[in-house]
């Protein structure tokens, strides 16, 4: 054991994420549930087209981020995981809950493109689950034959929930296909696979009156549910711009 | 974009980690290179047993460190991974380097026990790439469904390089067979799985009139190379034991 005690690191983004998640509401679980998410990390101008050179090697890579939205609201011993219905308590370190002691992600992401024009280098990344603006710490190759444990299990993966039909109201598809033109990211898909997962918190009780709503991109999603018997499924309402 | 500029966090560890490996040099290159290296993260007091609830229910965890023993190093936007023999610069984010710039690493390990007793939490973990000393930021489950990526792939890989053959002098031979009673570790394995990866830097030329040597769990490891035609094998001459 090395003699000298460090107990306290500094780290400083070398980028931020800008991402089509603007709120924490409605965000995938984890990354890769929903691969038409798309986000850019924006390297700050420290960092040259040279620190970036061979990535494009890679499929995937690892981007390691702080929680930052959620980090100054401290974290418990032990959480209640969405994946488990909320029932059931487990460790913080049991689970990839983002309040942690040390409110550090790490999130694996497909990377469709570097773009190494103008002054800061920029990774095109999907599947993401990253919050807009999220401070980047680190940027790592995914190397398969390390990353990627055949013989790994959890038995928590065991109790994933299935996911939801997703419905569209014709307004809802005719908004959709209007605003997808001059649009880089696919309206629909992205839509689909974000409520399929059902973004409510799992101890909340499904609410068939209600309207709910997120901002994504530069709109506001509304959606509701519908209850049969074991079943539910989600309707999309209606998509309504920014500003 | 959050107005907040956070460009400046601050971590403490949560544990430190007591490994098998006392130098950075013989350390494996990744985790999982060497199973039968074995290390125990103790947790600080902070984190009591309810932190850890339902980590058994995992086979693998993910250790976010601080490569705190390089970290005065610094950092250059280039550098030679050694698994490309040291002829390839690549861009600092291209590769798992311990000089980053900001030194966070994350390894996967096998989580084979966790210990609640006394006044640390301690989890017993193998397969480690980690030296002795090393501050940790977080632990985590390791989710197969999230981290292992079918799809996934990294043309570097293709350029692995193969492992040599490891043989033990009688004396060698010998002195394992005595030093394994009351030890933990299979030090015959453990030796053969750092020596067949052959932890000389990549661009350091083979000295067969050289003896080589690293300090391994409390002993010192002597060995040498034997160069024939495009081969190339390791003899270990000697553990010597530690004060």
């Amino acid at each position: 054991m090395a003699s000298l005690v460090m107990d306290d690191f500094h780290f400083s983004p070398i980028g931020y994420v800008e991402s089509c998640f603007k709120q924490k509401f409605a965000i995938p679980r984890q990354p890769g549930l929903a691969p038409h998410a798309k986000a850019t990390i924006k390297l700050t101008e420290n960092f040259t087209p040279e620190t970036v050179d061979g990535l494009e090697l890679s499929t995937h890579i690892w981007v390691q981020f702080v929680f930052h939205q959620t980090m100054e609201e401290g974290w418990s011993p032990r959480v209640r995981p969405p994946r488990l219905g909320g029932n059931r308590k487990m460790g913080v370190f049991a689970t990839r809950s983002t309040h942690r002691p040390n409110p550090i992600g790490m999130s694996v992401v497909t990377l469709d493109g570097i773009d190494v024009g103008g002054n800061n280098v920029r990774l095109h990344v999907s599947g993401v689950d990253l919050l807009d603006g999220t401070p980047v710490l680190d940027i790592k190759p995914y190397l398969p034959y390390v990353d990627s444990v055949r013989t790994a299990s959890n038995k928590l993966a065991l109790m994933a929930p299935s996911l939801l039909v997703v419905k569209f109201t014709d307004k809802a598809m005719g908004q959709i296909e209007s605003m997808q033109q001059g649009q880089d990211t696919d309206l629909l898909a992205l839509i689909s696979e974000i409520l399929a997962q059902d973004p409510r918190p799992a101890y909340q009780k499904m609410d068939e009156k209600r309207t709910y709503g997120v901002t994504l991109l530069d709109f506001e999603l509304k959606w509701r549910y519908f209850i049969h018997g074991e079943e539910a499924s989600v309707e999309v309402l209606e998509l309504i711009p920014h500003g």
